[in-house]
């Protein structure tokens, strides 16, 4: 169930059954030549609704904007810095705290979301301490990285080796192409591709990857693959999923 | 356009040809016991692809979380504190602004964003001539409300007089129905709705406006007017962007 | 009663019959050549003193600076961030409710202050519901714009049609010579005068509005029509904070 | 000059003669049983009116409220959190700085307010160098508390002694009975009054201090020492002023 | 060299030579009924020093309090909140970049602060480069977590095996014995230690580790075991500095 | 006792005694050509063991890094800005008062630290009434300025006279050749030395200050100097200290 298509009154009937609800995270950045700059966010969102529905779990309508702050000298990309990230993530949360919700399934698609998404779970949590709402020893965060499922990284790993590199990779394009058969790119990518330089400021990040692309090779991505990564990725984040909310 | 589904590289083309862009922003937010909590971001955000599609504008994905502390005593609502909306438009301006972006078009889909949007234009412009970036002097931003749009209104005053209301309205109810008409919601609606109050605190709100309506009767509602009402916006909202594009 | 020429006792007392509270609000900022940099401030103040006096209310020292980013260009203007000015409505607005003031009642001198003034509130009443006074649900911020009061707008409109223009207006004028008839000031007016542009930045704000002015021709200004705007706002807005008063 | 009664272009021919700027800033805080709650923004605001006429400086409207976080335990009592405070400074101080200005004279009427003040002198010098503005290196604020001038303490010790206490003091209550002779308040004084305890929470204060006075008696105030503390300060602070405008 | 005990006149002389500093990190947090509360700034700084002396290179003081507040449960812990230390990491940064240093390598003693550690490395570039200093693309922070490194972790399997756990961990404990051999700690240790929880608030850490400690034995340490971690984590450290300076 | 050295357990056991601690806060600057950067950090941190050894309180690990904005135009200087220093004494007595300490004796290091500490305690004890934790009005503050005990005074004067100055003391560096007798640095000093200037910028400290010193001979200073300083100070301080805690 989608939180946007859903009335307060069936919100308030959910909460009877489960405190459990799934929060698509992305980020609108470059993906390279050929890569869409809502990938993660696209991605985030496509499979939350996959667990959602396999789970029947809520799910909220997905944060487009994450920490990208890297990948800023490139037009279009729009970031957060990490002290609004942690801000906007405590409002999330403590509104849907106050409402009942303890179980909050993050599932992201974006590498650079994880550090700042981690401080914020710790804010959030000494937040709603000191707000002294009575759930407040009972709200848990847990994030689910599509792209870092197991299931997934093999079958990468099996269909791509090592072009599937760190960023645009033919994975993640994969499972756009997936999405939007109707939005593949065409654009010539270089063979030589920069790849194993640790991440600095944004003006560094385009010097040293200057079409966006970290060691990938996404011209190998297929719609078809995209389906198989989608699948596998459903499943091991609904089974991850349904864990959590069967923890204490 | 949509940002989302554009490369790095077309949008390198895209400012070649144009400075603006457009910003849908909603509100996750109930809207009474038939009304979608993803209503204000639904509407801003099909009505900019749609003012995208007429004008070759680009379009940023949708902020889909605003201002609407005011309805968080309902479960599913959340909300940003205006603080943290301040840092988040400053945040997504900047990004554009310095990719040279100049023109930003806010649609909107929510009355209780425009306050705090306002003030976050104000920080914002502040915020980049502090940066001292090129373009700081030549940053406009400007906020098209779809539901103030004049066409908009005079159709809504057509017909449903004064059960328009001023949340969970008709108008906006059947344009959500226009959209998703598989999510058409029947509940019972108490023919008497509460109305006039000013609005205070969370917990005064939902005290006085105890189903979530504002003087509304969103029964009223059907798709076709949800149609109607989508054409006058996209078309009023159009014209609005080109002429704010053609001014210097 | 102006709470600075009060003591404590005195406001102990005060609470034992009223729960309200007025607070005048202005900006300090360029009125054009012949208006006073205070001009905001010092309508609202006096219009607040004539309200506590009408109403046997309890006024605050005046807020003199507000809200003022884009007349920044020109010397002699003090604006606060709109981030601040939140912070410093919640602190004041905080530390009044505390004591047991529900009604907060600001006179407001500015336009530029509404928007920045109406997200204060809506993070005010958060933060107070998150510190848990008693009087939490209770607490009520209501705005009292001089220069928006039906009657004002009326004689405005008939004494100056349209020259009454948008800033350092013949209206607010008048209401300094008024109050301050040694400080009448005289300069050169151009008889064209910018009118209808948008408000961006400062900068931009200085060069489409050379002088300050927008649209006004201050010089049709009187003290004698200063008086009657007095008098009419400090009745309608007595009328208002009664009626305030009286709501639940 | 008070800037409140000047038009922008008067500043900007003060500019050409002076860099220099006064800054009257108080606090509205509790006094005791007999003591204005305005007193320290009262006196400061005087005081800055004189030494701005003796000087031909240039006076700002009066920061009302300052740090009085320690006195919110008594109704009437206004505070900024000393964070809010600092943000206020800065604001005030950048918007002059651009303007031209760079001799920051404040004149403080509370004790409270001193250190932070300096902080916020020590924020604003970094924040100004971050912007870069062209007169960063000469921005210089300066402190000028009136209670604390030499020939204003020898008085207040020649005719109180000891029971000059630290708040609510005789001096600082002659001088609002000298400025506001027909407001000079009457209520019993215990013979006994709390003193010398040291300064923490809100509560603690009240709980030591019971009726507000810290050591003094108000009581032995007239307005006619009023007088005299007023022109000694006035002169003492002059001569502070000229000679801070005379130093590089 | 230490940074505490040169001057600033050694430190002009050490910048022409090298732009790399290394700044040691720790926490001050429980660890056990018998690990040292200081235990991951003390392991931090030792290793520091060690690196430092091995490379020639300048240490700065510890930062002793990091992330930690899952950890406040427990007496004697104290920590930041991860908004708070993005602020002191960027305030560290941004003043020995100015002064011109380039190459910023923290080490690291605890796992809690890598998150944080990683965000305000984003938010610090960010900041940097708005700041628009001469040298704001070439600044570049690296983490090197001392437990973390590959030869310190093939110790720990070989000595511990999945006794090491993950907090309060023998390995850890066996440094600060090293350190500090006076202060080894004996206290009753139940034979089973909880493990495998996942980490939210600071109730929820407690209630699932009574004892602080996170499947870890640490009576298995000694100051022998202490020493051979100091040297191998020295080892890789240096080596991974000089690589960081030597890389462009 | 350091807390560092204890354990969680042992701080349990403290507590059930003292509600006291000791925090010692430095700062990292400039101390001269001849002087530690370290200078206020070592001198704090060696009397607070002094002091917590004499009197059995728990001593904190030291804040190296305060507040030294000015002293930044020279190399090796850290500071934090005002806003964040509050932030992180506000934490750290955060954290502490929720785990029962209820007097927190600051000895400090740095003349330029007493401000921001100043402003952080009130914002502090504002806080914990926020939250309301159960011994929120007992929580104290206090601040013990070693370089300011009159005992230290006394024999600063004796020694020195008027070359004691107020930077880079003979006093101070007399206590840090005491501590690190190895690091008694010699270098040039020019008999003539700046004196008598404001603080504003740290570019005008810079250049009104150009070898760091603010009129002082720290050639005049031994090892056997320090020796008496310490002595003094930590008797006068753990005096101090013991009061504070009798106090109610």
């Amino acid at each position: 169930m989608q939180l946007s298509l859903a009335t307060w009154c069936e919100v308030e009937t959910y909460l009877e059954r489960s405190p459990g609800i799934i929060l698509p995270i992305g980020s609108t950045e470059q993906h390279g030549p050929t890569g869409l700059i809502g990938t993660d966010a696209i991605c985030a969102e496509e499979i939350a609704y996959g667990v959602g529905e396999a789970t029947h779990g809520l799910v909220t309508p997905t944060i487009n904007v994450g920490m990208a702050l890297h990948h800023t000298a490139f037009p279009g990309t729009i970031s957060l810095r990490p002290s609004t990230m942690i801000l906007v993530i405590r409002d999330y949360v403590t509104c849907l705290a106050k409402a009942g919700f303890n179980k909050f399934f993050f599932i992201n698609g974006h590498g650079g979301n994880i550090a700042t998404l981690k401080a914020a779970f710790a804010e959030t949590y000494a937040h709603l301490a000191d707000l002294n709402i009575p759930n407040h020893a009972q709200i848990q965060c847990q994030l689910g990285n599509w792209f870092m499922c197991q299931s997934v990284y093999n079958l990468a790993k099996e269909l791509y080796g090592d072009r599937e590199g760190s960023h645009a990779t033919p994975s993640e394009v994969a499972l756009t192409q997936y999405i939007y058969p109707e939005y593949i790119k065409n654009a010539p990518l270089s063979p030589e591709v920069a790849k194993g330089h640790a991440i600095y400021s944004a003006a560094d990040f385009r010097h040293r990857y200057p079409d966006g692309r970290m060691g990938s090779n996404p011209a190998l991505a297929t719609p078809e693959h995209g389906k198989q990564f989608y699948n596998l990725a459903v499943k091991e984040l609904s089974n991850n999923y349904l864990k959590f909310l069967s923890e204490q």
